[in-house]
């Protein structure tokens, strides 16, 4: 079949809604319309649950991926009056890489991508259309507003799950310096947003994005990076990874390509995504001087980084720390430079003994940023590969390097973020928050990882998911998924799902002890479910419905069992949720207060120690051997 | 095929060595022979790791699962002179439950295990055997020099690995008030279980066993659960799955045997375990009294406690903290009490409303510990069954309940370490842990999980593993495993290695952190075979050999891409690692000293400051938004 039709019929595996789900919209001003997903359990209750996969699970959307998602931001963006369409640049075979395919299948891909493009927007001259710089002038826009309901979620069905004041103050969030307010206002996103402490990725030529925030007072983001290499996958797959990637809550997804094509799959992925696309432009501007690092010019990238701002892309990463007085701190590393910008850019800087390019050039690009609202992620290119590595001259080098760079982007009102580590062992990552926090401004931090342990190929997920929810409670603000197969292949399909998977543990988990107010109800809503086991819904309120059911049926596989008062773990006589009921039965009867209860529990040590005592209890536990 | 057969042919899958692995022993005195094993790399390097298989990993022993594994440690029990065998309790049919089987393949599975068993052994009238007891009258035991030994392991190889001093200094563990020496004496083991701060568990009964250790001053272990259930499984099943389970890693084994033919299955998994088995002994009761909890008695109880400690059981999990008046502070939470022990005590308790007679008779069930050297697991039968109950009232009443108990048992030198959550949001852990130390005097705490969310049913052992990583660094000194199938099914085969790595990734990662001398060079070893691209090295260095060489298999399936100099992920061009040998020889070329690097670093930021300066760069980035 025709490549487009093979897309099309990948897509249809990944529409189905989640069980017992359907979407929901929150309604804001200005047709600010908020998708949810609701999920209907089996007492009637309603859990309303944050929703990254855009129109894909809702079976009312038509979705053709010829034609791309419908608009969300356009009339926001019009009734701003700041823009401007125009032809954009010329398309030349070369933005698809040296050796860019011929082949009809591409040929056909290539039209169709062509076809669905956008006429490309940028500001009038001299412009800026960024969210910071509207933020700045108190500016509240729709995408502001759109944050706001999308962070606060349905509040109503959780009042259900609020506990006394005991169990309020005993759980309370220790949010380490951060300010997550009980209410998200579109106020308090446009303050996040003026002092750069967060971003809304949404570039205008991403009209499609369902608007987010990364900061560190909003709920923790991941990244699932998806993107085919010279070694493998076809374009095709990679939108469909996309599409599946949302589906199990990637927040972002950066596009690596780097192989051949690379323009084309772009294409395709930015007008498919209601997701921020994130990408790493030296990647395709190496594709084009045909893989010599030393041949990159400042022309070719400055006209790659138009190329993909009119394409749509919401964020580039830029290793402009990379900086040649900083390289050779490297060179006594047990595993030198493994970022892939940054190995490239220190290949440049050496060979041409010169300073970084993106260094020199850094306010042109920001002209470039605020034109097309891109918001920068400034590259760890000097990141730790070995746990070995981290915390060393060379990384806190560019970090602070990164800090300066940021205060030139806010200079331009240029959103921006802070690429982190990497391979970090558990004692060393709170440094890592720490030194982020005081070079870079509290400008967001998205770290990858990072990973604790260095033995883990193979499960590298679970390596990272340990350091990843540890720095999300110290205030990262979004974290980059690693997949199982890191360090040893590139991800298919279900690699990418388990990636996901745990990093929605991981962030959850780092909202859970942030405090985040939106957080923790859905937990006692599962843990309601438990103790009244109601299987399904346990299943359903889930991270992953369908492994949930599939784990439940190999030991229980009958229906009735989803009834069931007892589980297959200990059989019905064992059963603990049962025989507590009968404790509560007692404790009812007993009529006991809480006062007495301690009193009670006073009481008994009291007699247990004068019971040691009576016994003549040696209770004292001799530190130097008795010698027999 | 018969049983026996049937279950040397399950445990035929399970007895390769690992690739490029061979068991080797470091030779102590008095017999003393610690086994471990050698990875040998490609480069001629030999990599020695921590070794929990046993003889099932050593093709030159032979195995035969119905003769059980040799004795290591007979000869020194003996030559202490102070035991005695004796004829043992009469065996009744109502050990394997009021329930057990009668067919023809139970028979001779039975008939089998009663062969297996040795006599038993008890010390002579009035003796305390434990290692505890030994160790406070100043005695290094064989098994104190085993342990000291293995947990050294071959530090030789190691030497390669040290850093210069920078990187010494800058990767130091903190170990959060842990005391680890640099190198592990004989005698530091008998200071540290004469302080009660680490166990031994090994059961007189019991010499097969490879002597360990728990303590917080020791590396981190693990322990996996198995057992048969009402619902499901077979003994061959269990059996072959803790062979499975040493394989991959697990330090202790509990066998949670809660249906028929428990005494059975028991003598099958003891018999043929050489890490310390633990068991929950109120499960067996409760079967002999056909599950009905008030029908418990105290003569049946203390009865099950001889039939185990005479089979070899190293320790007992012993729920004497879910005293009556302690229980109805569960009624108001979430999920009321979730451990199967704690319900079944608490069930008793209300029904007679009298108090626990586990706590009762604890001086009894000591006399009965101490004559076998059978180990207390002091069980938290309130422990949280959700982050909603975690820290409760009910949960810190048991624990301080459980320290009071651990200075019972140590003025009867019995050793003992303490049970602890379970379901634990990551910024209520560190309290656990303070609580822990505080009220247990350092007792050895051996930890389930704690799962950090609710939400992540199929992924319990990734949101466990984050909560046990971050407990082990903080102190725990035992992590028991959490699979895939918790609070959804019984864990198959492949569960129990998933949940396994999981577990040994949370512990390395905790020994890493805390800075244990014997952690960080294996992953130095891994690094510095990941920069020289040698793959073969990197499969065998890791936890999972064989998924680490599949993973890299789909990708890059041809064998001379595992000599390649470049990977999947990026393809020849972007090779990381190449570029950064060019970035050493060029810093060798300009011969840069770390002085003159910094220097350049500050005159860089100079440079870039003064420019900012010259542009009038505007730095300070206005809070109050400027109105347009």
């Amino acid at each position: 079949m025709n490549a487009p039709d093979k897309l099309q019929d990948l897509l249809s595996l990944t529409r189905e809604p989640f069980p017992a789900s359907r979407k929901v919209y929150a309604e804001g001003s200005e047709g600010v319309r908020v998708p949810m997903r609701e999920i209907a359990l089996t007492n009637g209750e309603r859990v309303t649950v944050y929703d990254t996969s855009g129109p894909y699970t809702d079976p009312l959307a038509t979705i053709d991926a010829k034609l791309g998602l419908p608009s969300v931001r356009t009339g926001w963006i019009e009734a701003r009056g700041d823009t401007e369409t125009y032809a954009g640049r010329n398309r030349v075979a070369l933005d698809d890489g040296g050796k860019h395919e011929e082949t009809a299948r591409i040929e056909a891909l290539r039209a169709q991508a062509a076809a669905l493009q956008r006429t490309p927007r940028r500001a009038k001259a001299g412009g800026n259309v960024t969210q910071m710089h509207y933020a700045r002038r108190g500016i509240v826009t729709p995408e502001m507003e759109y944050v706001a309901i999308r962070e606060n979620g349905k509040r109503e069905w959780m009042r259900e799950y609020l506990g006394d004041a005991e169990r309020e103050a005993r759980l309370a969030g220790n949010a380490k310096g951060a300010r997550i307010p009980e209410i998200y206002t579109p106020e308090f996103v446009r303050d996040e947003v003026a002092r750069g402490r967060a971003i809304i990725p949404a570039n205008i030529n991403h009209p499609e994005v369902e608007p987010m925030a990364i900061g560190r007072n909003f709920g923790v983001k991941i990244n699932a990076n998806i993107g085919n290499s010279a070694v493998t996958s076809s374009i095709e797959e990679e939108v469909e990874k996309l599409v599946w990637a949302i589906r199990w809550g990637a927040d972002n997804v950066m596009d690596l390509s780097t192989g051949r094509n690379i323009h084309t799959t772009r294409d395709w992925i930015v007008r498919n995504s209601p997701v921020p696309i994130g990408t790493v432009p030296i990647y395709q501007a190496l594709e084009k001087v045909g893989g010599i690092a030393e041949d990159l010019t400042w022309a070719i990238y400055r006209d790659t980084l138009i190329e993909q701002a009119e394409q749509g892309v919401d964020y580039f990463t830029i290793h402009a720390g990379v900086r040649l007085p900083f390289i050779h701190l490297t060179a006594n590393r047990r595993t030198g430079i493994v970022s892939r910008g940054g190995s490239i850019l220190a290949k440049w800087c050496i060979t041409h003994h010169k300073e970084n390019f993106l260094y020199t050039h850094f306010e042109e690009i920001c002209e470039i940023m605020k034109a097309y609202d891109v918001s920068f992620s400034l590259g760890d290119g000097l990141r730790p590969g070995s746990a070995s590595d981290a915390n060393d001259a060379a990384q806190f080098a560019e970090l602070k390097t990164l800090g300066e760079l940021t205060q030139v982007a806010w200079k331009h009102d240029v959103q921006t973020m802070i690429e982190g580590p990497g391979h970090v062992p558990m004692h060393l990552i709170q440094a890592n928050m720490d030194e982020q926090i005081k070079h870079c401004h509290e400008a967001p931090f998205y770290t990858l990882g990072p990973l604790t342990i260095d033995i883990a190929p193979g499960y590298d997920h679970i390596a990272s998911a340990i350091g990843a929810a540890m720095i999300g409670w110290m205030g990262t603000a979004m974290l980059c998924y690693v997949t199982p197969k890191e360090h040893l292949g590139l991800p298919d399909r279900d690699d990418v799902k388990q990636g996901i998977i745990a990093y929605k543990i991981a962030a959850h988990a780092a909202d859970i002890a942030k405090g985040h107010p939106g957080a923790r109800a859905r937990d006692d809503a599962m843990s309601k479910a438990r103790f009244e086991f109601r299987w399904h819904d346990q299943f359903n309120l889930g991270l992953d419905p369908d492994t949930a059911r599939d784990y439940h049926d190999e030991t229980l596989p009958k229906d009735s069992s989803k009834e069931a008062h007892f589980c297959s773990m200990c059989g019905p006589k064992f059963c603990s949720m049962k025989i507590t009921q009968d404790v509560r039965d007692y404790a009812a009867a007993k009529g006991l207060s809480e006062e007495q209860a301690l009193a009670d529990v006073e009481q008994g040590m009291a007699a247990k120690s004068a019971e040691f005592k009576a016994q003549g209890g040696e209770l004292y536990i001799p530190i130097t051997p008795v010698q027999a």
